[in-house]
């Protein structure tokens, strides 16, 4: 019972059968329909509209404007709030835009009373734009003379930041060692996009001076208080509910469209409306993965010592600033926690507003960018030296107990080496590296791998905070009632062991409450940052253990025994001495409930203000084989080693990792969203954005380092997210020691690979 | 602000738009429907069933019939559990019975996709049965011979009661006072029903193990629990949710086909069923109040002392218990709880099982009854001496500080007699009575009254139990979650209105969660009994002062003040001395959730369990026209004077008693659900049943006297159910006044007027 076993998924049965209910499948019978219309120009202004014949389609109701809309600019990302002002996310977008920053920006809405209807009017709206030379990329929009984007902002960029460890620079590491080897690259990453199942979709009503929004997202508390922000009214007067959603992988962690369907229902009287993009808007207009350019350098001592690295990056924002600079500061600690430098670690960090389509959250946030060109640095820095980029990483890896000297994290449990022990052994390391040193011919193998460390949760950048509600029933069951959110990664499941685990209550009789409703369920900020088991299992473990001192207090009350002799087991109050059954938790619950001595129904419900965060680790390692005429790489094995603590469901966590490498693999060698000069997104669809197909994925295997963490509720930290990150630099790796090649921009596919290729004379 | 304000329903506005959600606003698309098969005999037993043709109706998915049922009888009373098995409610009915018992019973049920298909393929089910003879009526019941409908009752008297007060017995009294006056009378109530506006609605459906009903009744938890017996599986594995319902009076405080609901979705593997009533289902297959025989006597000085009186009661019940014996007891307790004997009472009551349709649940549960038979009585026996009815009254009516001598509930504020004084000066008693005193000719006129008593919830008889939970919002609103319901009485209204009395949150700033979902919801029996006021009030007024503790205890932690010098007035954080502003609620709600310090949702929750009970009291005046040819009582002026403690809200009060009123001039006048000899319902649809229309209503005057109950949480008791009392009784006496004929059975319809008029030589 409890945490460590491998429990069937609690929503299983449901989702399989079609049960389970999504915002689709909730949606009332008569609500309006509404469709955006979007920007056909990426960099402009919009002066006028013609509505004329759009409001001739027969079933209009109304067509909103963005020059009808309040004049309040309001931030999108799923952060908690903050009351400095200061620490607060940028503002920069309004319900719909006059001033228009992206192809497909938000700039109208038809409200229909059928889809049909608000579709062909939605086509039928005239614009006249000024129109403005789309920026694509951080060098165009660093230019001198690059047109603003946003006024707040002249040059583009939202943030630079930097900072510098050690006692001396980069440079002066060099100077005083002028016999380290050096390396000096730029790595890049591609625009790539969430593609969950399941597109943002939400319905809008007004009842009772509340504004009820039912929306897929993974943070429900944070689009209350956005939607607050936005319509610019208090937030208590919004109400959001988060039923099952297929999927967000952190898109769904931005508040996209749900203002303006809050908005779009008062424009009708309160009438429940509908917003569901299509596939094609869900990848142009919501958010995508940041492109990074990373310029990085790094020195090495002959025996393999790193002796410092300089780090570059350059964030290619899109239109608004999203989550914008927490995410490419997070790419530059992920950079900086991976490795220890005996002298110098410099690193200075872009945020830049361009024209493409808006960066925002995605699995990992910045992390699998920065990683590969941590990871693609560490490979060509062995390379340099001669030595095994195994050995490299054991030597100068970042060491047990190691403390984040800016944001004092601690690798308060320390896996990583074994981690890479066990990923060596899986892979026949040492054996395959010398068996495929020295290949010819078209078809060649190569062995690569790649580390990665991640924190847990946002603290202490951010507020961690969450709480949970447990009430009892007659028969001895619980309702355990989260403001976290399961979102597909089986959150529900593990706060369900996580609960039988402290109440010793059987999780057969635990009934988790999926749904979140913002009126009723406890707080909390959501699903993102792989926070959930770590600190809303806090929560859940402190209000367990309320709940069970109630139970046990009721039972000292039933049984004239002391509290503190007595415990609860598989659905019993017993002796905590001998064991044996006082009396069941139903006769025990039923007599709470209708005792016409002392009745009381038994809830318990807590905050965890969490101010404490830990290092997750592991490694991935792959085995490749090239066909270099073809340009194709075919992943023959792979494995991802993690260091998550303690796992609360064995079971359910491979999962988690087989799908993090599944994306992980995407992004290695077919995704990207690309644009064409215009700024226009050119595969917004899923015929042309080359997501890997089952028939794509090779075996994934998964092993784990299972060490108690002593911070973690239940000995666990970070799992979500990690899985992502280390996949795209083992193939890397992989493919230079395969061909020699190293090639330094995802994804690496065949177009790219027979580039380089010819330029190395392979073929 | 709070209590004794005129605030406007807090749900005015949706339910006058049609944006409030009742069932069928919230049932899925795709529903399966259900439909009852309904035995066409009153007592028998189902031989067999031919499902030949109806399986054969396109669209039909399932039949199920009585065979295939659960081996469980459950109860179906909405009252609050029992650990003791002796005070647990009569379970003698089966979801789908082989025995029946009604015209009527529920013997099988389709399931169909469509209504269509679920209504033909119903009525092409052929039945084969045993039939025996109908007992229609407690005499035929009690007869010697008569057949046994229930097997644990031999004899159909399901319960008989009795208690005697006073030193001596009825005819000892009689025997010590030979010049007593005596009267001896069998006064009769008919069968009605409540006609609520919206049938009896529910739907049901499989999720995560859970049966999920939502459905239109004032007793959530109790549907939940009366499922789980009718099933035969845990409570926890049941979830009910009520939103908004058209309505109750009593008829959804049983659980009539949630259980049925709910036990067909699982024959269909979990998937959506709506179950729906006719109105002819609705006034023939649920509940009725009860048709109640009294032979009653009583014995009176010539001083008009009361000295004696004597209660019989023959309740008829109809084929299954429900609430059964509950309500002819509490019909003797309000005889009894009425007047003061100086010698003896006697009292015996019998529920007797029959043939026709169930008694259950009606507003004022059991009282309109006997109180028609007390206040007849009382003016009987007022004639009788010649004295005035009203001074009678005044004479006779328990006097203040009276306890109940059985259950020790007390008047703890007492208001009756004031009651009598506000309603003879507002009717011009005096005159009146002179006025009208010999009059001649076909119309003629007079005036009458009667008054009541009724206790406050079901303590000590049963539980009374109740929690609440409140939530403070980032913008310092709560949201106020009580497990009571909002049955159209407006107790959203009041209980939001306490709220900002107790937390100095303003009104505009207090979401009342108005659906109950027993899996988030906090416990409460439910709407009955005239109790939420009192007793579920009891619970948020504790709650309210839980919530504004915390909240000033974290109010004391911002300004480093002691929190005992704070205070809460609207919205705002005061100097308990001064009143003057130190931080707004919102500021301070805001850093309660954000702070990084100390973040804390704030919230309470707690139980109260409600061990006290008091009395309200009042009474009704009516001055009438009588056109004796024609056999019709024309209503010229009514008022209710009623004692309900401190009001909460003036206005919901006075609309409360426009409703009890109307109810109560139905009942009078021309209300009655008729039979035939087969013991077919003839009259079961509203162009046959009588109900007063808007057109047959007089004005409807109120009154009240407000004095604070030392127990109620505001100085609130009873208001609920009270105002359908006197009505009757007060117009039969005016009645008596206008035309000297005593008619002593309801309803006085012109029928049965013209019969008792040429009996008494008026025409």
């Amino acid at each position: 019972m409890g945490v460590g076993k491998e429990l069937k998924r609690v929503d299983a049965y449901e989702k399989v059968t079609g049960g389970a209910k999504y915002v689709a499948d909730l949606a009332p019978k008569d609500l309006l329909v509404a469709k955006v219309v979007h920007s056909t120009i990426a960099n402009g202004v919009v002066k006028s509209f013609d509505l004329e014949e759009a409001l001739k389609v027969p079933g209009v109701v109304k067509i909103v404007t963005c020059f009808e809309v309040p004049d309040i600019q309001f931030p999108t990302p799923g952060h908690p709030w903050s009351v400095e002002a200061a620490h607060q996310d940028v503002s920069d977008r309004k319900l719909l835009n006059t001033r228009v920053r992206v192809y497909g920006d938000d700039i109208a809405a038809v409200i229909a009373d059928n889809e049909i209807a608000a579709n062909r009017a939605a086509r039928l709206v005239k614009v006249e734009y000024e129109v403005y030379e789309p920026l694509l990329t951080t060098d165009e929009a660093m230019a001198e003379g690059a047109a603003t984007l946003h006024e707040e902002k002249p040059g583009n960029v939202l943030v630079h930041s930097s900072f510098q460890l050690g006692d001396m620079t980069y440079d002066q590491a060099l100077e005083e060692e002028p016999s380290l080897h050096v390396i000096e690259r730029t790595y890049e990453t591609q625009t790539v996009q969430h593609c969950h199942l399941e597109v943002p979709v939400s319905y809008a009503y007004m009842a009772n001076d509340k504004i009820v929004v039912t929306s897929s997202t993974q943070i429900p508390h944070i689009v209350r208080r956005v939607i607050g922000q936005a319509l610019g009214i208090p937030w208590g007067q919004i109400r959001v509910i988060k039923p099952y959603i297929g999927g967000g992988f952190g898109n769904k962690q931005d508040v996209l469209y749900e203002p303006l369907n809050a908005f779009l229902c008062t424009q009708v009287g309160g009438r429940g409306v509908r917003l569901e993009l299509t596939r094609e808007e869900t990848l142009a207009c919501t958010r995508v993965r940041h492109a990074i350019k990373f310029h990085v350098k790094g020195a090495v001592r002959d025996d393999g010592t790193l002796v410092a690295r300089k780090f570059e990056a350059y964030s290619n924002q899109g239109g608004y600033a999203s989550h914008g600079h927490a995410i490419v500061a997070n790419a530059a600690n992920g950079f900086k926690q991976l490795y220890h430098e005996e002298k110098a670690l410099e690193s200075d960090s872009y945020t830049v507003y361009t024209n493409i389509t808006v960066g925002g959250a995605m699995r990992g946030y910045g992390i699998p960018q920065s990683d590969f060109a941590a990871e693609c640095l560490a490979e060509d820095l062995a390379n340099a030296i001669g030595m095994d980029p195994l050995e490299f990483r054991f030597k100068n890896c970042m060491p047990e107990g190691y403390v984040d000297p800016h944001t004092k994290v601690k690798f308060n449990s320390y896996g990583l080496k074994k981690c890479m022990e066990k990923g060596r052994d899986y892979i026949n390391w040492d054996e395959k590296r010398k068996e495929y040193a020295d290949q010819t011919g078209p078809v060649r193998r190569g062995v690569g791998m790649a580390i990665f460390c991640y924190k847990t949760g946002v603290y202490p950048i951010s507020l961690e905070t969450a709480s949970c509600r447990m009430i009892l029933n007659q028969d001895g069951s619980i309702q355990l009632q989260m403001g976290a959110t399961e979102i597909g990664q089986g959150a529900d499941t593990v706060f369900t062991q996580m609960a039988a685990e402290v109440t010793g209550i059987t999780e057969d009789r635990i009934y988790i409450v999926s749904t979140q409703d913002t009126d009723i369920s406890p707080f909390d900020t959501g699903a993102y940052a792989s926070r959930q088991t770590y600190v809303s299992g806090k929560a859940l473990k402190q209000t367990a253990q309320l709940l069970k001192e109630r139970i046990l207090d009721y039972a000292s009350y039933l049984l004239k025994m002391p509290a503190d002799v007595l415990d609860i087991e598989e659905n019993n109050v017993v002796d905590k001495e001998s064991r044996e059954c006082l009396v069941t938790l139903e006769a025990l619950a039923t007599e709470a409930f209708y005792s016409l001595d002392r009745s009381v129904h038994i809830t318990a419900e807590s905050t965890y203000h969490c101010k404490e965060n830990t290092f997750s680790s592991g490694a991935c390692f792959a085995e490749i084989e090239v066909d270099i005429p073809l340009g194709k790489i075919k992943v023959l094995n792979i494995i991802n080693v993690h260091d998550s603590g303690t796992l609360i469901n064995p079971k359910l966590a491979e999962a988690q990792v087989h799908g993090g490498m599944s994306m992980g693999l995407g992004y290695a060698l077919s995704e990207q969203l690309l644009f064409d000069k215009s700024g226009r997104p050119l595969n917004d669809n899923l015929l042309d954005y080359k997501l890997p197909t089952a028939m794509d994925t090779p075996d994934l295997h998964v092993d784990f380092v299972q060490l108690d963490d002593p911070t973690g509720p239940f000995g666990n930290k970070a799992l979500g997210e990690p899985p992502a990150i280390p996949v795209a630099p083992a193939i890397r790796n992989a493919l230079l020691h395969a061909t020699g090649v190293a090639v330094d921009s995802l994804p690496l596919d065949p177009q790219k690979l027979v580039s380089h290729f010819k330029e190395a004379g392979l073929i």
